[in-house]
Protein backbone atom coordinates (compact mmCIF):
# COMPACT_ATOMS: atom_id res chain seq x y z
CA UNK A 1 0.00 0.00 0.00
CA UNK A 2 2.64 2.76 0.98
CA UNK A 3 5.89 2.62 0.05
CA UNK A 4 8.59 0.02 1.58
CA UNK A 5 10.87 2.80 3.47
CA UNK A 6 11.62 0.70 6.63
CA UNK A 7 12.85 -2.46 5.05
CA UNK A 8 15.94 -2.19 6.85
CA UNK A 9 13.98 -1.38 10.09
CA UNK A 10 12.86 -3.90 11.67
CA UNK A 11 8.93 -2.97 13.66
CA UNK A 12 5.97 -4.68 13.33
CA UNK A 13 4.51 -1.16 14.04
CA UNK A 14 6.13 0.23 11.33
CA UNK A 15 4.96 -2.70 9.49
CA UNK A 16 1.61 -2.34 10.38
CA UNK A 17 1.41 0.96 8.79
CA UNK A 18 2.38 0.35 5.51
CA UNK A 19 -0.86 -1.29 4.88
CA UNK A 20 -2.76 0.43 7.22
CA UNK A 21 -0.96 3.38 8.16
CA UNK A 22 -2.67 6.53 7.28
CA UNK A 23 -6.06 8.09 7.73
CA UNK A 24 -8.23 7.04 4.83
CA UNK A 25 -7.40 2.96 5.53
CA UNK A 26 -8.14 3.53 9.01
CA UNK A 27 -11.49 5.37 8.38
CA UNK A 28 -12.91 2.40 5.64
CA UNK A 29 -11.82 -0.05 8.01
CA UNK A 30 -13.90 1.27 10.90
CA UNK A 31 -17.19 1.96 8.33
CA UNK A 32 -16.97 -1.41 6.88
CA UNK A 33 -16.58 -2.82 10.47
CA UNK A 34 -19.98 -0.86 12.03
CA UNK A 35 -21.61 -2.71 8.49
CA UNK A 36 -21.18 -0.29 5.79
CA UNK A 37 -19.89 -3.05 2.84
CA UNK A 38 -20.86 -1.45 -0.49
CA UNK A 39 -18.56 1.16 -2.57
CA UNK A 40 -21.65 3.95 -2.89
CA UNK A 41 -22.23 3.63 0.73
CA UNK A 42 -18.45 3.59 1.87
CA UNK A 43 -17.58 6.63 -0.29
CA UNK A 44 -21.11 8.60 1.01
CA UNK A 45 -20.22 7.82 4.75
CA UNK A 46 -16.25 8.71 4.43
CA UNK A 47 -16.21 11.18 1.98
CA UNK A 48 -13.11 10.17 0.07
CA UNK A 49 -12.75 10.39 -3.77
CA UNK A 50 -13.84 7.43 -5.69
CA UNK A 51 -10.32 6.73 -7.16
CA UNK A 52 -8.83 7.30 -3.58
CA UNK A 53 -11.64 4.86 -2.35
CA UNK A 54 -10.73 2.29 -5.65
CA UNK A 55 -7.07 2.64 -4.78
CA UNK A 56 -7.52 2.05 -0.96
CA UNK A 57 -9.84 -0.36 -1.01
CA UNK A 58 -7.64 -2.86 -3.76
CA UNK A 59 -4.46 -2.54 -1.10
CA UNK A 60 -6.68 -3.52 1.83
CA UNK A 61 -8.04 -6.43 -0.41
CA UNK A 62 -4.15 -7.00 -1.66
CA UNK A 63 -3.06 -7.64 2.29
CA UNK A 64 -6.00 -9.78 3.10
CA UNK A 65 -7.47 -7.05 5.27
CA UNK A 66 -10.80 -6.89 3.29
CA UNK A 67 -12.38 -9.37 0.89
CA UNK A 68 -14.04 -8.74 -2.05
CA UNK A 69 -17.75 -9.68 -2.65
CA UNK A 70 -20.38 -9.59 -5.71
CA UNK A 71 -23.47 -9.41 -4.12
CA UNK A 72 -25.32 -7.84 -7.64
CA UNK A 73 -24.58 -9.40 -11.02
CA UNK A 74 -27.13 -7.32 -12.86
CA UNK A 75 -25.75 -4.42 -12.67
CA UNK A 76 -22.14 -5.93 -10.94
CA UNK A 77 -21.85 -4.70 -7.76
CA UNK A 78 -19.11 -5.44 -5.31
CA UNK A 79 -19.05 -5.51 -1.73
CA UNK A 80 -16.33 -5.57 1.21
CA UNK A 81 -16.11 -7.81 3.89
CA UNK A 82 -14.00 -8.06 7.06
CA UNK A 83 -11.35 -11.07 6.76
CA UNK A 84 -9.78 -12.24 10.22
CA UNK A 85 -6.61 -10.64 9.59
CA UNK A 86 -9.22 -7.30 9.14
CA UNK A 87 -11.37 -8.11 12.03
CA UNK A 88 -7.81 -8.75 14.27
CA UNK A 89 -7.33 -4.98 14.16
CA UNK A 90 -10.54 -4.37 16.27
CA UNK A 91 -8.52 -3.62 19.61
CA UNK A 92 -6.15 -0.46 17.24
CA UNK A 93 -9.80 1.23 16.34
CA UNK A 94 -11.69 1.08 19.81
CA UNK A 95 -8.11 2.25 21.55
CA UNK A 96 -8.12 4.94 19.09
CA UNK A 97 -12.01 5.77 19.37
CA UNK A 98 -11.26 5.57 23.17
CA UNK A 99 -8.94 8.24 23.13
CA UNK A 100 -10.81 10.37 20.59
CA UNK A 101 -13.78 10.01 23.06
CA UNK A 102 -11.52 11.13 26.15
CA UNK A 103 -9.50 13.84 24.54
CA UNK A 104 -11.75 15.15 21.05
CA UNK A 105 -15.15 14.57 23.32
CA UNK A 106 -18.25 16.04 21.34
CA UNK A 107 -19.98 18.37 24.12
CA UNK A 108 -22.83 16.35 23.92
CA UNK A 109 -20.91 13.35 24.65
CA UNK A 110 -19.66 9.83 22.81
CA UNK A 111 -21.10 9.83 19.37
CA UNK A 112 -20.52 6.32 19.24
CA UNK A 113 -20.90 3.54 22.49
CA UNK A 114 -19.25 0.12 22.30
CA UNK A 115 -21.69 -1.91 24.30
CA UNK A 116 -20.79 -5.68 26.03
CA UNK A 117 -24.42 -7.68 23.78
CA UNK A 118 -26.67 -8.22 26.56
CA UNK A 119 -25.04 -6.98 29.44
CA UNK A 120 -24.71 -2.68 28.30
CA UNK A 121 -21.52 -2.27 29.50
CA UNK A 122 -18.17 -1.06 27.88
CA UNK A 123 -15.05 -2.21 27.06
CA UNK A 124 -12.53 -1.04 29.61
CA UNK A 125 -9.24 -0.20 29.09
CA UNK A 126 -8.16 -3.96 29.31
CA UNK A 127 -11.24 -4.60 27.57
CA UNK A 128 -13.09 -6.44 29.94
CA UNK A 129 -16.22 -5.57 30.73
CA UNK A 130 -16.98 -2.38 33.12
CA UNK A 131 -20.02 -3.93 34.12
CA UNK A 132 -19.71 -7.80 34.27
CA UNK A 133 -16.08 -7.87 34.34
CA UNK A 134 -15.91 -10.09 31.28
CA UNK A 135 -12.79 -10.03 28.78
CA UNK A 136 -14.64 -9.18 25.92
CA UNK A 137 -13.88 -10.63 22.40
CA UNK A 138 -14.60 -9.25 19.21
CA UNK A 139 -17.89 -11.01 18.60
CA UNK A 140 -18.67 -10.09 22.55
CA UNK A 141 -19.55 -6.47 21.44
CA UNK A 142 -21.52 -3.85 19.27
CA UNK A 143 -21.59 -0.44 18.64
CA UNK A 144 -24.77 1.70 19.02
CA UNK A 145 -24.83 5.53 18.69
CA UNK A 146 -23.71 7.67 21.48
CA UNK A 147 -25.40 11.04 22.56
CA UNK A 148 -22.95 12.79 20.52
CA UNK A 149 -24.26 11.41 17.40
CA UNK A 150 -25.36 14.46 15.23
CA UNK A 151 -26.07 12.66 12.11
CA UNK A 152 -29.04 10.17 11.76
CA UNK A 153 -27.78 6.37 11.88
CA UNK A 154 -29.01 3.04 12.70
CA UNK A 155 -27.79 0.83 15.08
CA UNK A 156 -25.10 -0.89 13.30
CA UNK A 157 -23.45 -3.41 14.53
CA UNK A 158 -19.41 -3.80 15.10
CA UNK A 159 -19.12 -7.00 12.95
CA UNK A 160 -20.17 -6.76 9.31
CA UNK A 161 -23.20 -9.31 9.07
CA UNK A 162 -22.36 -12.40 8.62
CA UNK A 163 -24.00 -13.62 4.87
CA UNK B 1 -2.95 18.29 11.50
CA UNK B 2 -4.88 16.88 8.93
CA UNK B 3 -7.59 18.82 6.94
CA UNK B 4 -10.61 18.51 9.36
CA UNK B 5 -12.92 17.14 6.46
CA UNK B 6 -15.04 15.27 8.91
CA UNK B 7 -16.91 18.33 11.03
CA UNK B 8 -20.10 16.73 10.32
CA UNK B 9 -18.92 13.41 10.91
CA UNK B 10 -19.34 12.94 14.49
CA UNK B 11 -16.97 10.02 15.20
CA UNK B 12 -14.36 9.69 17.43
CA UNK B 13 -12.01 7.77 15.22
CA UNK B 14 -12.03 10.26 12.55
CA UNK B 15 -11.30 12.74 15.29
CA UNK B 16 -8.22 11.03 16.28
CA UNK B 17 -7.12 10.16 12.65
CA UNK B 18 -6.79 14.07 12.43
CA UNK B 19 -4.03 13.95 15.13
CA UNK B 20 -2.24 11.05 14.73
CA UNK B 21 -4.10 9.77 11.34
CA UNK B 22 -0.73 9.11 9.24
CA UNK B 23 1.87 6.89 8.88
CA UNK B 24 4.73 9.27 10.41
CA UNK B 25 3.17 10.71 13.48
CA UNK B 26 2.86 7.02 14.60
CA UNK B 27 6.14 6.41 13.68
CA UNK B 28 7.47 9.28 15.50
CA UNK B 29 5.09 7.78 18.75
CA UNK B 30 6.61 5.15 18.55
CA UNK B 31 10.38 6.23 18.49
CA UNK B 32 9.29 8.63 21.29
CA UNK B 33 7.90 6.44 23.41
CA UNK B 34 10.76 3.91 22.91
CA UNK B 35 12.95 6.84 24.09
CA UNK B 36 14.51 8.78 20.69
CA UNK B 37 13.58 12.00 21.94
CA UNK B 38 15.84 14.72 19.91
CA UNK B 39 15.43 15.86 16.66
CA UNK B 40 18.42 14.71 14.81
CA UNK B 41 18.12 11.19 16.45
CA UNK B 42 14.59 11.09 15.45
CA UNK B 43 15.36 12.02 12.08
CA UNK B 44 17.91 8.72 11.65
CA UNK B 45 15.78 6.41 13.54
CA UNK B 46 12.89 6.97 11.63
CA UNK B 47 14.25 7.77 8.08
CA UNK B 48 11.94 10.93 7.43
CA UNK B 49 12.95 14.81 5.74
CA UNK B 50 14.02 17.38 8.18
CA UNK B 51 11.01 19.51 6.84
CA UNK B 52 8.86 16.86 7.29
CA UNK B 53 9.58 16.00 10.67
CA UNK B 54 9.35 19.72 11.26
CA UNK B 55 6.53 19.59 10.63
CA UNK B 56 4.90 16.54 12.53
CA UNK B 57 6.60 17.61 15.83
CA UNK B 58 5.13 20.74 15.57
CA UNK B 59 1.17 18.98 14.94
CA UNK B 60 2.29 16.86 17.56
CA UNK B 61 3.22 19.78 20.18
CA UNK B 62 0.47 22.13 19.18
CA UNK B 63 -2.25 18.99 19.72
CA UNK B 64 -0.65 18.67 23.20
CA UNK B 65 0.54 14.94 22.30
CA UNK B 66 4.23 15.87 22.78
CA UNK B 67 6.16 18.19 24.99
CA UNK B 68 9.16 20.11 23.60
CA UNK B 69 11.83 20.86 25.69
CA UNK B 70 15.12 22.58 25.66
CA UNK B 71 18.01 20.04 26.41
CA UNK B 72 20.91 22.81 25.42
CA UNK B 73 21.53 25.92 25.46
CA UNK B 74 24.42 26.61 23.54
CA UNK B 75 23.85 25.40 21.05
CA UNK B 76 20.25 25.67 21.55
CA UNK B 77 18.81 21.84 21.33
CA UNK B 78 15.84 20.80 22.33
CA UNK B 79 13.59 17.21 22.87
CA UNK B 80 9.91 16.13 22.83
CA UNK B 81 8.47 14.13 25.45
CA UNK B 82 5.45 12.46 25.97
CA UNK B 83 2.80 14.10 27.56
CA UNK B 84 -0.14 12.04 29.21
CA UNK B 85 -2.11 12.82 26.64
CA UNK B 86 0.31 11.31 24.09
CA UNK B 87 1.23 8.40 26.71
CA UNK B 88 -2.35 7.67 26.74
CA UNK B 89 -2.12 6.30 22.75
CA UNK B 90 0.07 3.34 24.58
CA UNK B 91 -3.07 0.67 23.54
CA UNK B 92 -3.38 1.64 19.96
CA UNK B 93 0.75 1.69 19.16
CA UNK B 94 0.62 -2.08 21.22
CA UNK B 95 -1.94 -3.52 19.15
CA UNK B 96 -0.63 -1.99 16.32
CA UNK B 97 2.67 -4.06 16.88
CA UNK B 98 0.77 -6.98 18.55
CA UNK B 99 -1.09 -7.00 14.96
CA UNK B 100 2.09 -6.67 12.75
CA UNK B 101 3.87 -9.60 14.72
CA UNK B 102 1.00 -11.71 14.09
CA UNK B 103 0.65 -10.68 10.45
CA UNK B 104 4.02 -9.82 9.16
CA UNK B 105 6.36 -11.80 11.20
CA UNK B 106 9.77 -11.15 10.72
CA UNK B 107 11.68 -15.41 10.11
CA UNK B 108 13.29 -14.66 12.99
CA UNK B 109 10.72 -13.71 15.35
CA UNK B 110 9.22 -10.03 16.52
CA UNK B 111 11.78 -7.21 16.40
CA UNK B 112 10.72 -5.99 19.40
CA UNK B 113 9.00 -7.18 22.85
CA UNK B 114 7.14 -5.72 25.18
CA UNK B 115 7.71 -7.13 28.66
CA UNK B 116 5.94 -7.00 32.39
CA UNK B 117 8.79 -5.18 34.14
CA UNK B 118 10.29 -7.45 36.98
CA UNK B 119 8.14 -10.27 35.73
CA UNK B 120 8.89 -10.89 32.02
CA UNK B 121 5.70 -11.92 30.98
CA UNK B 122 3.72 -10.20 27.70
CA UNK B 123 0.97 -8.04 27.44
CA UNK B 124 -1.92 -10.45 26.04
CA UNK B 125 -4.96 -8.75 24.24
CA UNK B 126 -6.34 -7.66 27.05
CA UNK B 127 -3.33 -6.25 28.35
CA UNK B 128 -2.90 -8.71 31.35
CA UNK B 129 0.38 -10.39 31.96
CA UNK B 130 0.70 -13.67 29.95
CA UNK B 131 2.64 -15.22 32.72
CA UNK B 132 1.45 -13.94 36.20
CA UNK B 133 -1.95 -12.44 35.41
CA UNK B 134 -1.87 -8.82 36.71
CA UNK B 135 -3.92 -6.11 34.27
CA UNK B 136 -0.86 -4.09 33.05
CA UNK B 137 -0.65 -0.14 32.92
CA UNK B 138 1.56 1.87 30.96
CA UNK B 139 4.08 2.36 33.51
CA UNK B 140 4.54 -2.28 34.24
CA UNK B 141 5.76 -2.45 30.96
CA UNK B 142 9.09 -1.80 28.98
CA UNK B 143 10.05 -2.89 25.35
CA UNK B 144 12.86 -5.15 24.87
CA UNK B 145 14.76 -5.74 21.65
CA UNK B 146 13.41 -9.45 20.48
CA UNK B 147 14.43 -12.18 18.46
CA UNK B 148 13.84 -10.42 14.79
CA UNK B 149 15.89 -7.20 15.64
CA UNK B 150 18.88 -6.34 13.06
CA UNK B 151 19.98 -2.98 13.95
CA UNK B 152 21.77 -2.46 17.22
CA UNK B 153 19.59 -1.28 20.01
CA UNK B 154 19.82 -0.89 23.45
CA UNK B 155 16.77 -2.13 24.97
CA UNK B 156 15.09 1.14 25.08
CA UNK B 157 12.05 1.67 27.87
CA UNK B 158 9.32 1.74 26.75
CA UNK B 159 8.93 5.07 28.32
CA UNK B 160 10.85 8.18 28.17
CA UNK B 161 13.14 8.26 31.46
CA UNK B 162 11.89 10.95 33.71
CA UNK B 163 13.78 14.19 33.76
Amino acid sequence: MLDRLYETQTCSIARSLEVVGERWSLLILRSVGLGTTRFDDLQAKIGITRSMLVTRLKSLVDEGVLEKRQYSKKPPRYEYLMTEKGQDLWPVLFHLMRWGDRYYLDPNGPPTLIQHRGCGGQPDLHLNCDRCGKPLERSDIKAIPGPGRREVAQPDDFAPTPA
